[in-house]
């Protein structure tokens, strides 16, 4: 048995629910229900206090940055509490951190704008939320960005684009981290066929 | 300005993440960024405790029943903690009082169950996740079961299928309560332009 791949998810005032959980779903789902993978997840914050998120929901995050356990994979959401913390010095220094200790780093939405601010995304390609397009431009140095990607896998980082799209990125990062066939597994039990009816 | 439609989402041990999440991110976008069409959204609980939700999530009511203001439509979602709410009674007979009152209930995935137990799904067409088809036709009486459907609307009850169909769901009962228009802007926000990558 070897040590588990852990998954950290970055919790903040004002994040995007589903930025946060449609990861957390796929991945949670593909740890909890395929133990043999060892894989595990956690939710991470500067602190232990409740958290709430941009439409209200309140959460708890498991553990503070202090007391985190080593991870290996990092997941950056968005929502509109990423503004503030794009002036937070310690927070995109704790990504510059993670970057460069090869730890894979996936945004969701306007997450990006955060790994862009931290200098993350100079010379890549990237995406985001459709009305952060150009603000991930201008907070970058010649971020490739694109409006028309659902995510963008660089290597040591993906982005994906607005909220939902998280969803398939971490399907993506299933993929990468094991097999198609348990990705697709994983993928019929979210019953992940999706039928927007507008 | 009339008075604010609410939404209460049912939160319980084991809840699903994703079950409850999908729809909330829909309609509290839709109740944040549309003010003016007075929607509200709340999470409402046994107790305020924090609550485990089925992959290790915990997440915090915003009430409990007994102090939870009027609310006109009712959110049951699914998970694995639905199976010991199957015999308790105070939780039937709550979803039977909603019904009784005329309130809109909407279950997505497992939380299906709870309807048909509590007897509201006889006679009725009705889905629920793929894996407890058979179980939803025990529990009620003449439950006309739909495999195939996304969700499946009933007027007084909604049922979706499992874990992310509650987005489908969610979406159409926005075009109920106001329009497609309103549906679709909702839709794009949330950037739900599905792409599975396997």
């Amino acid at each position: 048995m070897t040590a588990p791949r852990r998954i950290a998810f970055f919790a903040f005032p004002g994040t995007e629910e589903l930025d946060f959980v449609g990861p957390w779903e796929v991945l949670s789902a593909w740890a909890h229900n395929w133990r043999d993978d060892a894989i595990e997840c956690i939710a991470v914050a500067e602190t232990t206090e409740p958290i709430r998120c941009a439409k209200g929901l309140r959460i708890l995050p498991d553990c503070t940055w202090d007391d985190a356990p080593e991870f290996d994979i990092l997941v950056v959401p968005g929502g509109r509490g990423t503004r503030p913390l794009l002036e937070r010095a310690p927070t995109l220094a704790r990504l510059r951190k993670a970057a460069d200790a090869n730890k894979l780093i996936v945004s969701v939405c306007t997450g990006a704008l955060l790994l862009a601010k931290a200098g993350l995304l100079d010379g890549k390609p990237a995406t985001t939320h459709y009305e952060s397009l150009t603000l991930l431009g201008e907070l970058g140095r010649d971020v490739d960005v694109r409006p028309e990607a659902r995510f963008v896998d660089t290597g040591n980082i993906i982005t994906a684009a607005g909220v939902s799209a998280g969803i398939d990125a971490a399907l993506h990062l299933i993929v990468r981290l094991h097999s198609v066939g348990r990705a697709r597994e994983v993928r019929r039990y979210i019953q992940y066929d999706p039928s927007p009816p507008v």
